[in-house]
């Protein structure tokens, strides 16, 4: 496959920057992946869906080096400690030294367990990802979170790690599956929510075209959300302030994909449905009238993602599985909201009243 | 208890600077934790062995905040991800959130555990060293070098991590075992070995008094090796360069604690021998003089510390274990050897029929 570079995007953070390459067929060119190595030995981490696809174009791009591979099984539910101690067994039974890279080959699950793994593996190895899904392109391979789940909270564990670069091949999308690349969109959508109502505007003209894998559009839509997230993570690295504000969608998120078992709904669907229940409570609290809440389920609903959370899950359930959350300060969950489209707010300025009505409206 | 300050040492890391407070009766002492926690939940971390002897000191000491408590099996073999996680079992059950404070009360075990724990949870919480050894008095609660064992190799997995401060009271000194004592002391030799041969000359002098527990020696040697520990890491943080010179004696050591099971030989023992290994090796290679060599195997011998490694490993099993080292670069493992006393230096200029006829030399 020949590769197309659309565009190169920096992540500014100091000595940590590193570049995103977005682009056709980026996965099998090795121009992008050998400047970043600055050993001898590569580790590749992918998945049992992943790997029969991609992992024999990854290792021809990286054939001057010395490459092993761990593969892992797909699933939100394997985002586990044990699991990431499979990366340590095989890189210590190949004796990889502190100067080996890992190289993250798959989507956001992938991307946060071998970022926490090459965090932690002698202190710190060199990683690079090589997202594969929408959603990992968009999101997670953004802005150094990695990370692993526990069974009382997702991604409770983890570090702020910065890779040497991310390659976003578009390639990649054809093979995705429907639901994953409705999640995907998801998170775009968060962005123009969050700070960007002009790209919003764009994603209401344009989400059929991104639906049906228009590549333009798709590189389009992945530059921009990468660089309004760049922008943010580059403001606030350890989302002491404004990052939190990425959370959008999250809590209410998190709680369903806690609540329902990890991989029942996929990260991207369960955010699509917090995003709407965000929006409620910011309709409940007076701050965002009825017609943008209407312009946001209509965009939901145009990428087939959800606009209610689970009947199985009731109140009290979300109630205490949002507590679990890393916005709580002092026992105070703040929430992010929303004073309009394309202005999200961090808060703790709400009663817990409306939050019970909100929840309890927007069950399915 | 009243408490006497007999030294505060600053280590030198910009933003990620602390105190280390040394004296007696610190830990009974409020004043020594209050500035250094900023939200009110506090969870202590500590061992079966050191909880009887002083957790309830801790707590009295911690009693303005909301404090909760995990209690860890004592011992080497207990440093895992899997033990790490009943401290994240701890944090999640009871809502820590991510200005909870993590105090590390104990031995360098529960220092490496607790603060690896807390550099991950919620990808970073602040937390407080009160270390209880001499051991950990002197090595592994300066430098924010964290951590946990994989079964193939010591201190594989973690990260570099600062605490607020560290209290280091010598009051426990007095309840540590006779073979810890000698431990610690091998880490206080080493710091004479690798740069500072005048205290070398002072503990030839003054070995039987630390030997004795003598409070005024102790603090006197403590503070003299976490002053020579603090500049080193202070100009070489991140193990690039120099800070490998405090690993003296640690391949070596590594590998005998690997070989034979974690806590079959205690950390500063394991040292002891590895350091007398180092020092012959740097002999056959002409770089240190016969006298110089038996000067440390005196100085090592009054500390009542082996000068042999263990006899039910052969050479083979040396070298396999001494590949999983953090210090190999492509394949090649620098060692950190001897040009005289208090001139330590990390090399790879050196051939490998010589390591194999010292170590088989050195074996009792």
């Amino acid at each position: 496959m020949t590769s197309t570079l659309k565009y190169t995007l920096n992540v500014d953070l100091g000595d940590r920057s590193y570049p995103i390459y977005i682009g056709q067929g980026l996965l099998f060119d090795e121009q992008y992946f050998a400047p970043h190595i600055a050993g001898k030995q590569v580790m590749i981490v992918t998945n049992d869906v992943v790997a029969p696809l991609y992992l024999n174009a990854c290792r021809a791009s990286l054939s001057r080096f010395s490459i092993q591979e761990v593969i892992l099984p797909d699933g939100e539910k394997y985002k586990t400690l044990d699991v990431m101690n499979r990366i340590f067994d095989a890189l210590l039974q190949k004796r990889f030294d502190r100067r080996a890279t890992l190289v993250a080959l798959g989507g956001g699950v992938i991307g946060d367990i071998t970022g926490f793994a090459a965090a932690c593996y002698q202190r710190g190895v060199p990683f690079i990802q090589v997202p594969t899904t929408l959603l990992s392109q968009v999101d997670s391979s953004v802005g150094g979170k990695t990370g692993v789940n526990h069974p009382l909270g997702k991604n409770m564990i983890g570090a702020f790690y910065q890779p040497q670069c991310v390659i976003a091949d578009t390639s990649t999308l054809a093979t995705l599956h429907d639901r994953e690349l409705s999640a995907g969109i998801a998170e775009i959508i968060k962005y123009g929510l969050i700070c960007d109502p002009e790209f919003f505007v764009w994603l209401e003209k344009n989400v059929s075209l991104l639906m049906k894998r228009d590549p333009q559009a798709l590189a389009y839509a992945i530059e921009r959300s990468c660089r309004n997230k760049a922008e943010v993570v580059a403001s606030d690295e350890r989302e002491t302030g404004i990052r939190a504000t990425l959370n959008l969608g999250h809590t209410f998120g998190h709680a369903i994909e806690t609540g329902m078992g990890y991989g029942v709904w996929l990260h991207g669907e369960a955010v699509g449905a917090g995003m709407m229940m965000a929006a409620r409570m910011s309709q409940h609290l007076g701050w965002l009238d009825e017609q943008s809440v209407e312009r946001l389920g209509s965009l939901l609903h145009a990428a087939k993602l959800p606009l209610v959370a689970p009947s199985a899950m009731d109140v009290e359930q979300f109630l205490s599985l949002m507590q679990v959350d890393k916005k709580v300060q002092d026992g105070a969950l703040r929430l992010v909201l929303l004073k309009g489209i394309g202005h999200a707010v961090i808060t703790a300025d709400y009663d817990q009243a409306t939050l019970r009505e909100v929840i309890e409206s927007c069950r399915g």
